[in-house]
């Protein structure tokens, strides 16, 4: 079964507040590098899954996205799929 | 002062174990979605910073990508850049 490589990232809602964003941004201008003007701080989760095709793979992805990787009250999330390299092709 | 726009990926090294990542995998099994092979988690940050053009820009979230953002012992990072809007371009 075809092997798809993945991405979900996962970045709080632009309405909540991100403590660890500002503490990071604050410590960037103590380190003598100033002009951040925003810094947010999120999850970035690389899989690989088994599906018979692109479209399988989407649809697990997006319940893994939405029910495991993701709150959706404060989260958004982003799914990436990588093409298929054809040695995965079989 | 340009403002660009750009995103750290911050990852465990490959050889640096991950048990929340394995964790999340078996969570993912549990949850009636089958056929995840591998699931590594890592930070995305979200920046937008100042600088007078793109090589500023990109020396300035290189500092913070390896002496802020990431612990280069355990972790590698990889910097996006994204191209500058027009609006941006004053």
């Amino acid at each position: 079964m075809p092997n798809f490589q993945a991405r979900v990232l996962v970045s709080l809602r632009p309405s909540v507040l991100d403590p660890a964003g500002e503490a990071t941004k604050s410590a960037a201008t103590r380190l003598g590098v100033d002009g951040v003007q925003k810094l947010r701080i999120g999850k970035s989760v690389d899989l690989s899954i088994e599906a018979l095709n692109e479209n399988e793979a989407r649809q697990k992805l997006e319940i893994l996205a939405e029910r495991l990787l993701s709150n959706p009250v404060i989260e958004d999330w982003k799914l990436e799929i990588y093409p298929l390299l054809s040695e995965n092709l079989k």
